[in-house]
């Protein structure tokens, strides 16, 4: 289980990832929309991972709602795994519970999400990158 | 620059590490008290990271506030440079505001936290670990 990336909510993707670069002395930065979740994304990259920066793209978007609720901040963590399909089952033996079954994720990865009150409050994706 | 660990407030950090480990399926959980910063931690070491469970110790700790507003949950990121004096000076001459000046942390860590203002309502910690 390795820490895959941090998710932040933003209110504008763009000028927060000039703001985290400039911070964080990172001159690359991708962004990506996904439509199924409903958010604008900037990736950036760190040596063993990433910080994802997420504004969304419409009113329905989840993270509209967090932002209304709890303004900018830190959103969720996700895990990565070899075996999401495994680690789920497992987990579902455990009792932890989850929002949604395992879907696909921007390039290629699996996903699901770990409800908050597993884990103590904390939104926890899961995810899978392709081999 | 890489991610070190994330940090979440948790009531009882005793029940929280046992959360985590069923649900990570990790065995190995080392446990310490930070008397400067008001808190117990668990530390839940992940393939290239840490998760750090935070309990504060007294009411006057941050985390005790923390808890009081927000409930459990994510509470900061900590990102690793080799050289945090380099680093806050670099930083400082990009008007990134600070909490603090650099103080030894566990472990003979130094430590820092970036103002959440800086980094779109997130509380960063800085760190460097001996080399």
């Amino acid at each position: 289980m390795k820490i895959d990336h941090i998710a932040i909510a933003v209110n504008n993707v763009e000028s927060a990832a000039k703001e985290y670069q400039q911070a964080l002395g990172i001159d690359n930065v991708e962004f990506e929309t996904i439509e199924s979740e409903g958010v604008k994304i900037a990736i950036i990259p760190l040596d063993n991972g990433r910080i994802e920066l997420m504004e969304p793209t419409n009113d329905s978007s989840p993270i509209k709602k967090f932002l209304e609720k709890r303004g900018e901040g830190l959103h969720h963590m996700a895990l990565e795994t070899d075996n999401i399909e495994g680690e789920v089952k497992r987990m579902q033996g455990c009792g932890i519970q989850f929002l949604g079954k395992i879907r696909s994720g921007s390039a290629g990865t699996k996903v699901t999400f770990i409800h908050p009150k597993s884990l103590c409050g904390v939104l926890a994706e899961l995810c899978s990158h392709p081999k």
